[in-house]
């Protein structure tokens, strides 16, 4: 299975809808560089394009200008996970049956694909990829014969299980669908008459839309002809959003799942200072995850807040190896310390998660070779002690260090004078709904079993499997 | 329907398949320079790499060496026609069921592919192409459950009509499938113990192996564990051979159809010389299209040859255009004529074919203006006035002009003093078995009808339709 | 003149020289995007590489280890400024007089270079390029026939006026000389027994070397056999080290002329507070310009520090344009606030400097949309109101708002509460010796005349002159 | 010292200079493919555009439509020798002194350059690059403060020995001079009202320009104000045109030194047919090198032309490397023979040049193995035993082989069983005036001698030095 951060934009009637969903895709870049694909229609035809890397660099005027015409479009961006990082994978999944058309895009992941592939399999699907998307389409085709498009949908939905929130483009609407337990943020907006879509309402801002309201936990919405209307998949499910959407995967000017996550941030900060306050001469982030709830634990403590750590703004996705004895150079090159603010001085570094711990080291380790007194971490959420099911992929950052570690391991690993990760409590005092997120990363309590049985994941496109942390289904 | 000109290498059993797939297809890149495409199977996983462009632009040393691994290797060229140059259509087209990986590459056209689309969308198929070889495998998932592999892929076969030559690569077997009537060329040769297949003979040759035998008119061949073994897909139908492979298409030093090439065209010329004979200083082929049968036509009729026509060896695929004012450019920059050998010459012209004549045209005109006292034109085919339904493209060179001209209205439209076709008898002079060809192009006796009946062709992906030439079905 | 912002590095006796200047210039990369150039010296040959772009561009594996062999580098980055943005003037300027190679590469811009030219051109001089450094190294040719590298070097720094620190590679010589104002930084440290050359020092921290001291101002420095000699080029002048770099141009985390940069920004910062404390909500900075600049006004203030405005971290140097009626998107695409934090505020702008102010105005207009009560803006130095004729070019940043508006107009413009330039006396308080410092962007007050006299200054390369700003000589 | 094949072009008063440039240089690109350059004056500026590879890689429509404004153009192409292809090499070599702008394009070799070089150094100039040309330049320029331009050039001729035809942009004249012996072509010719300059016709015929006449041997040509006059730079010396212009460097539809190339080659052709006919089935060439020698030998013995090596169009500048195993790929590649057309004939080949033999003998032993029963090898010049001071490079095609065999050795090398070179008499048979021509390549009479003496050759920029056949100087 492949996991799968992945960030969707819609647009439906406006006169350069490819363009609008060229800039929906730039502001939300963050959810996903391996890929960008953008496909309209235009009344009668389909158009496409996709490419491997940046928007900026897949789309070029020609494509907007000339090519992708039409006044509804759908736009996906795809995350660079593993090996697998290959065209035929990008989005939006592309179909034809008849005359429909039909262009899907997919945020999320879902659990119990292998056992929907076998069972098309035997009635003689084939498949191109191995994206979990493709099921979901093949499972539409097999109910549109004697449905129309809206409940060959909706019976595909009760069929897939997992993390989803999928736009659809199907000739002349714009369908868009979230999975009972909400796992990945979707949201309405508004530009002028027109409706659109995205995965992060910063999107909404840079096009100067109108943000609405998310899309509704086990909703569908179907645009068409100008108006936009509402169809339930199924009965309501316990709500389980992803709360590392607020606390690392979101822009902080965004509003995912109602809520804004700027502020959630300096609250999980705020929530830290309370926690385990401890004295030192200030606070300082790790640029740029930490900066938020740096400033919340800086403005509840009082410390002062220091930006020690500079970053080099021209390092690219490519540099040339160093020599062989210039250690820790990839880090090194990222952010250097300001060395007089660090000599003597007592430093409270917050960040937003540790995943390896193996660059916070490295960067700790300058701290005391540059005659750092005390240095203490503050963690603005609880320690990741189990993997994800639902669409984020902890193994592209390596071994998580907390499944197999104590606090205090994982303190004298990275050289720490103190390490508090935030209670569950703390982070959820930061959100308005408690009960409304998946916590199952912290605390093993998954919403949704996935089909094969005990949280195995599989082995599947060459995906090392993390210790303890096995891949599924 | 999209007309398919292409090249197809096999290869099975060698350690370095990939490279020599890359070589194979690199000797005839004169069948296809769109997309080129490589399959391989290393006994456990199947790789693919496909890229638009020659195939020295699409693989590098890392493709061969480090990702193409294997012993059995499939490849496809495929022709540039007109707009819908997508990589989605690039071969080989690769699927997977449950355990089964399948790769095809086709060369040729299918006749009955809307009829057969219909019906299995209607059974909740998906199509992520236009390209027929998709149907194609549709077909033989549709068969696998209950049957072998060889017998889904028969009555696969036993469900299209048209032209084919595919090679299928299925984990470890490499399989290879003329129609009926054997419209495209395959051929069969070994390399030390390995068997290889191509398109054509000249891909032997330059990977030094020895050519065998063409794949006969409605065979399939198994190649598995070391061995062939041959198979009938249906009774015999009338042979078809595309005689254009022999006359334009095909490379002169390559076997096609157990005949060779360059004997062939030097033989149209020495017909051509025998049945419309005219005085002259010399003999000019328009090169490099009109040199063999320019060769036969000189040695026939004792005139000498010239090489009048001066070739820009740097001619690219691209050029920036010239001013307004700058006429006939295009043609100019390709050939420039020698002018001390026109002025007061009479002048026959060899040439392997005309389709819309401009370009001959505009290089007669400038003959002319140096001075030519007479020229003829010979050309080594009859008159082409028909649309092929089996995988030529005439549209790509723009509107035949002797589906609406007379000989005597082509001959004043390019400035002729006279003009002359090879008549059928004596093209089919040139060739060892008279019946064994089809001639649909120069007289409209189709051996296969497309299934929509009248020799209707259909509009698709823009392809301009010409007058009289509608596509099919 | 072409007014050039730019970035040098040398090293001497390194066994990977190239590729230490590499990483050196990667560290300063903000000093100049335009090109990059790497010159080497092996013992016997000079090898040189240099290309358009950014460091990382530029440079590939191959060129690092195969082919810029030898133990001493010299590298250049330049900056981007108008038009004449030409391989032709990208350095290290490479020239071969008899056996001796001299490669050099120049940060500053000199001031009497027509009347050099003029006068080298009469003795039959020619020139390729437009840049001063060409005529710099004719002066040295002129005057080596009868001296030694040395003396030529210091006879040619006599001749020219202006600002220059110069790297010069010559066979086995590194040297680096600095004119008597000392208006451009340039730093010497030691990587084990290497001498190590930079116009920053984080560019040391990268490599890990220790920062020494700075180049002095007229000091002459030649490395050879491992050894460092010092020389004057001429008797003290007054001191005038460029306070653009402490305010702006400079990396937070260098040393230049002897201060640390980040420490200098936060006491401006601290400097504004005192000077024009204005009641608020909250200070944010710009990003990440004004960043520290904002802390230090924090901390002296009391007021607490939002960072309300977001970067896009994915903003390249090209995006396709927006349409026609998205206005200001240049900016929104890079900056967008987040609402809640705006609403009902009183807000205090913290920025380094204002140029034309349209990207300011635009940004304040939509906190003004999202319901801002009160802007205040605290910008950390007095308003630019003079050209600067020794390498800053704000010409590339636009007409200067404040050479012809007050501040009144300037506050009214942007659409302010309120607005407060930093004195001078608030300055140079952050600074250790307060005469040291050149203001006369500010003040008008040219160390240096041009050779041309009354501060006219001239066309060249299509360069746009600013409404009072001439450019010289 | 640099061997240069290279090829000049043009314009004078065009307002479409620069387009008409490219094309000029496009219909020579046989003359030089490593790098391209154009320059243009538009009565005030100077533009220039320079890039490695070919013409149509180095050009975009921008180029022309928008950068190279103005109605003079000089175009220059080079020819990619062996290791320094360096941009910092391409021409046309632009300079500015005061006022004027000097480009110049060079086609040929001086041979006293390093004498001159160090007198100029001496006085104090500096090098930028390796090229003869930029000692031109200097020349020109020391001349040119008491003289005109004409006069300073003709000056700077005198100074010079060896090949040269230069054609000089200088503000808003054009100049061309060729040096007193004639060693390479350069031709005058008409567009309208405007004057064109060009190495070969072929270019006059592609913008459908007038060929008038050769550049005189020692002529200087200023074209200014529309009119054209005609000066001379020195006493009349012994003409000594480069006959491998004629025998193998020209393009056959070109006149050069008023010769028409093609009738050239044919009566070479003709006379080896004479001087060794031999009884054979029939003659074939090497394409395409042989093709008009073949014509020529075949005409006049009355035997049969065939083609039996058959050319794949496609060969590139790059592929992928075979298999150790694969043997001589890079010449089968290229070349792959009608095996039919081998089996038990007798062939003779016709070659208009054998240098290293390598290529040959492959393919000699390739018709051996395929069972030709003899194989004869006619070539049409005499064997090459001497080096080229003056621009031909054969050192680029490797180690010559006659330059240390007697003829049987070689035809034992090769495998032939007669080999004939066309005698010196042969040769110059062909031509029309017979003492006007440079044989120094065959007999080591050379016109002028290099400066350091007895024919040694200097070794720079790593070029391997011949046996036999060392650079010069």
């Amino acid at each position: 299975m492949k996991r799968e951060y992945c960030g969707l934009f819609g647009i439906y009637g406006h006169p350069e809808a490819a363009r609008m969903a060229y800039f929906g895709l730039y502001a939300i870049q963050h959810r996903g560089q391996e890929s960008a694909g953008i496909v309209t229609w235009d009344g009668q035809k389909i158009r496409e394009h996709k490419g491997m890397g940046l928007v900026a660099e897949v789309f070029n005027e020609r494509h907007l200008a000339r090519e992708l015409k039409g006044d509804i479009a759908l736009g996906h961006i795809r995350y660079s996970t593993t090996g697998a990082s290959l065209i035929r994978n990008a989005q939006p999944f592309l179909v034809r049956f008849g005359d429909m058309h039909l262009a899907v895009g997919h945020n999320g992941n879902l659990v119990n694909t292998l056992k929907l592939r076998k069972e098309l399999e035997a009635q003689g699907s084939i498949f191109q990829t191995t994206m979990d998307t493709e099921i979901f389409v093949h499972l539409i085709a097999k109910n549109l014969g004697k449905n129309s498009l809206e409940e060959a949908i909706i019976k595909a939905c009760r069929r897939i299980k997992g993390a989803y929130s999928f736009i659809i483009l199907a000739n002349d609407k714009l369908i868009a669908v979230k999975d009972p337990n909400g796992f990945r943020p979707l949201s309405i907006g508004r530009l002028g008459d027109n409706y659109v879509l995205a995965s992060e309402s910063c999107a909404f801002d840079l096009i100067e839309a109108e943000y609405m309201r998310p899309v509704d936990c086990g909703e569908m919405v179907v645009i068409e002809g100008g108006r936009l209307t509402s169809h339930r998949i199924c009965d309501k499910a316990p709500t389980s959003h992803c709360i590392f959407e607020l606390i690392y995967f979101a822009r902080p000017d965004s509003y995912v799942f109602g809520e804004l996550v700027y502020e959630k941030r300096k609250l999980m900060g705020a929530a830290l200072a309370r926690e385990a306050g401890v004295d030192a001469d200030y606070v300082m982030p790790f640029p740029d995850s930490g900066n938020y709830a740096a400033l919340g634990y800086s403005q509840v403590s009082g410390l002062p807040l220091e930006l020690t750590m500079v970053r080099n703004h021209y390092v690219g996705r490519t540099f040339i190896q160093p020599s062989q004895d210039m250690r820790d150079f990839g880090v090194r090159v990222k952010l250097n310390p300001v060395k007089s603010m660090v000599k003597g001085k007592s430093i409270i570094i917050v960040e937003d998660s540790i995943v390896r711990g193996t660059t916070i080291r490295t960067r700790v380790k300058k701290l005391r070779e540059l005659g750092a007194r005390h240095i203490h971490m503050r963690v603005s959420c609880p320690a990741i002690r189990f993997p994800c099911y639902y669409g984020i992929d902890f193994s592209s950052k390596g071994e998580l260090i907390a499944a197999n570690n104590t606090n205090e391991e994982i303190a004298r690993f990275i050289g720490l004078d103190s390490l508090h990760y935030l209670s569950e409590e703390g982070l959820l005092s930061s959100v308005a709904v408690k009960d409304a997120y998946c916590l199952a990363c912290f605390n093993g309590e998954y919403p949704i079993r996935p089909a094969c049985g005990a949280g195995k994941m599989c082995l599947e496109d060459g995906v090392a499997v993390l210790p303890g942390l096995e891949k599924c289904c």
